[in-house]
């Protein structure tokens, strides 16, 4: 290396030196002889090929599903019209900003008081990294996204019944529990109790795989040490100079653990559903639903609410009203209809379509769900508690409180999650409340895993999904049974009417469900346009 | 809930609605009570009460605990002057971007060639929830942050020598642990192979716990089924329409997950240094360095190579040369000199301290690292393999592969971190080929879990701490015995000398530890200023 070199490496360069120089086919081909193909039901854009001649398709619903099928179709050639009825783009796809208001069914209105930037997904709020169709979507259509963080190991595990109330850091109820198990398991397997499951070769490897994956010391016990607080936290962090040495924590003991019963909410961090990485669009989950929005433009008529769906074997023929004025009446005609209105509120629509569908259509219920939104004057959680986005969870009623993903260690102002808690699960009946009465119930209870909340408080909104009136509920709830005998007739395609949504799909509750649902429906729908 | 009510949850009135009005000063009782204080040894913003009364002070390096010496001091009312060798601030807090040039000693230059927006942290690259202070300085000079992604449990635990090469994803990996250590020890339980250990009540509480958290079935069983696929991945994922059903994977056997070793690298995302949340600066780590540096402004005198540092009862004089031109030589004196030069260049600095102080600086030998930035035009491991953000760990001389965590699902090209190795960790004498060598040897190595990088590559870039001029190493790699011998001595101020950095800290290697150490020094120097 002698003397003063400029060496700005490239791949021309470089591909010659490193012996290779296979072009891109033969390196999938590698790839997928590796295996490395990444697991997914969307195989990529869909492809609508042969001419639809002018046939025109009229979408129910500018939800997601209800907008992929617009857009594709539309692209694929089709005369395309969509009715929502909203007077925005999204459905379910929702972000509720200061400025905003909204009126559940009831009539109880609420008018939303965050600061500038600041807000609450009441749907969906975060994107799993197989979730392809969605990412390419958001891809296509430019929606910006950042991690969503679903573990935080900062964040608490609560139990009202455990450690006299006190909230336990994640970390610590993780690495203690992984820990003691590891201990118990190291120990029989020495003690020769293991010999009939575990080969004499594997046993060394277990008893070396415990002692890394469970912080065993030596002797295979998981105790106060630096090696254990290296996981769990330390009692005294380390700091700088003298005498600023980190001290050990003790862990906790194994039938505390135990006992606390907060191990149930660990694996909540390890499904595949909820795994690193996560994400959510920048600046609100809506910002998915407003690109769609603005992809289709004039196509999505607005305020239209749906009062009966009628086929016969010449087109469709939907009727609807002004959501504003239900008095003033109109209709829309079209060759074909993809439906995506929610079951919950499709149940109670007059639909021209056979004994199986309609059955289909009546056998699923809808599952509640509650969100609030409390704004607070300062981030507590992150300034005084270390805690940046996450969840912690709790068995009060409650259920869970979600920390801001965004603008974290900014200061400021912060929204966070007071409640995310399905209805009855936990014998509270927040829908039946006023939406004050919600807030402040949910203030009440989380109090008790931050006491700050009565001092910083500023204001709340709360949407309790069975007062939805677009949805009535959050998402449709299968039962084992119900798909078995319902869910082929959901999907098939009667006469001139497709059904689509989440609720057609393997993946309820998830907006990869809605647009796997609707690309599916619509290939179906556009094979037997071009093949009639 | 009669009629049209708007209603807006508001601080005020729901205090009273929730029967609480308990002050500021109330609620942080409660919160201590209830033990949630953050565990942190920095304190909050330094406090140096008490009149300096004209004292100055020269502060030897710009890195992060020189400037924070230099900002805290002068804003103290100390007269304040700092020498930096590099013509940037921030020491190893530095980033390199396209159009960027660096020269290693031996006098290779290479030319960062990356594309608009990317980058690579030659050094610091991640930030722990639990490093306060350095959070702190953040927020003070408004450095935006977002997370950064340690596990992403679809990236890969490679071996060589396991499963014949071929990558495993992380969750497979971590899921069959925890599954097969689970049914072991459920079984031993059952089999009353545990009796000595565990009481009868919590022997049932245990085998609850396992069934959780390993996913195991009613028998403890931990098989192909699509709960345990719901944590490892489906064969066949969920999609909608008909015949869409997921299928479940099978696991990998326990003997075969054991005996591939790539269990010890599951630890790496459960350390507390590695947990979640963890950030980077928006844009790139020396955001940081650059907005001490703005506050700093003519206070560093930037180019200057320390070549002598002297002191008597009076005062500390320091000799420097012009970095670009040695032969030009001036001095600086100050009452009080803060030095945090690095050891591994601060030990070959005629310097006078006592004998301990001077043992001290020559006794810590310094890690050395590689890290390799590789531009790929485009982003395939997002694209083919949903690997978005994260780390892949492997054997391999490479060490590791940490995809970008910024621009996810953006599209278009991106810069990875091709590796991360310490030097002769692995038998690999990186430092001693010529950059373009190192990016070669590095695609080369790598092509083995992501074949891609043949025809996808762009440029890269190599940066080997052993041959970086400013530190020649990456961190002080103090040993026990070295600790406990010299750190005191270290540590302790030498007449009108003290040093800081993250050697002088007990979080060697991390910007937390530069930062309290000159916090602690800067706290002790003004004791001894306004005492004396």
């Amino acid at each position: 290396m002698a003397g003063d070199q400029t060496v700005k490496a490239t791949r021309r360069d470089l591909l010659s030196m490193i012996g290779m120089a296979a072009g891109s086919a033969a390196m999938y081909r590698a790839m997928t002889t590796l295996g490395l193909a990444a697991g997914s039901d969307y195989a990529g854009p869909i492809r609508l090929d042969g001419d639809p001649k002018g046939a025109s398709v009229l979408v129910l619903g500018a939800g997601l599903a209800g907008m992929t099928a617009a857009l594709e179709l539309r692209n694929a050639g089709y005369e395309v019209k969509v009715l929502e009825f909203n007077e925005r783009p999204g459905g379910r796809n929702w972000t509720l900003r200061g400025g905003d208001t909204y009126t559940e069914l009831g009539g109880a209105r609420q008018s939303c008081g965050f600061a500038p930037g600041l807000y609450l997904n009441p749907g969906p709020w975060r994107i799993p990294y197989h979730h392809r169709a969605l990412l390419d979507y958001c891809r296509r259509l430019g929606v910006a996204l950042e991690p969503f963080v679903q573990l935080n190991h900062n964040a608490y595990l609560h139990s009202a019944s455990a450690f006299d109330g006190r909230p336990q850091r994640i970390r610590a109820i993780k690495a203690d529990l992984q820990g003691h198990v590891s201990e118990l398991l190291a120990k029989a397997t020495q003690q020769g109790k293991l010999d009939e499951a575990v080969s004499a070769e594997d046993k060394e490897m277990l008893l070396h795989a415990l002692r890394s994956w469970g912080a065993l010391d030596d002797d295979y016990a998981y105790k106060a040490s630096l090696l254990t607080s290296a996981y769990r936290g330390h009692a005294k962090d380390p700091g700088g100079g003298p005498g600023a040495a980190p001290t050990p924590s003790e862990p906790l003991g194994l039938s505390e653990v135990l006992r606390s019963r907060l191990w149930r909410y660990l694996q909540n961090f390890s499904a595949i559903e909820f795994q690193t990485t996560m994400f959510q669009p920048v600046g609100g989950m809506d910002m998915i639903g407003k690109a769609f929005g603005r992809a289709l433009g004039e196509v999505i008529r607005y305020g239209a609410k749906v009062t009966r769906i009628q086929q016969d074997g010449g087109g469709v023929t939907v009727t609807y009203a002004d959501a504003a004025d239900t008095s003033s009446v109109a209709q829309e005609k079209a060759d074909w209809c993809v439906c995506t209105i929610p079951l919950s509120i499709l149940s109670q629509i007059p639909i021209d379509v056979g004994a199986p569908m309609k059955a289909a259509i009546d056998a699923v219920p809808y599952l509640s769900a509650l969100k609030v939104g409390l704004q607070f004057r300062r981030r507590f959680w992150e300034e005084d508690e270390a805690i940046y986005g996450g969840i912690s969870y709790t068995d009060l009623p409650i259920g869970q409180i979600a920390y801001p993903n965004a603008g974290m260690n900014g200061g400021g102002p912060g929204v966070l999650l007071g409640a995310y808690t399905f209805e009855g699960a936990n014998g509270y009946e927040f829908a039946s409340m006023a939406p004050a009465e919600r807030v402040a119930r949910v203030l009440d209870i989380g109090a008790a895993i931050h006491p700050q909340y009565r001092a910083e408080f500023d204001n709340g909104i709360a949407v309790a999904w069975h007062r939805v009136p677009f949805t009535l509920g959050c998402a449709g709830n299968w039962s084992e049974e119900a798909r078995a005998a319902h869910y082929d007739d959901l999907c098939r395609i009667d006469g001139r009417i497709v059904l689509a949504g989440e609720h057609a799909s393997y993946l309820p509750a998830w907006q990869e469900g809605a647009i796997l649902s609707s690309l599916d429906a619509i290939g179906r729908l556009h094979e037997r346009v071009v093949g009639g």
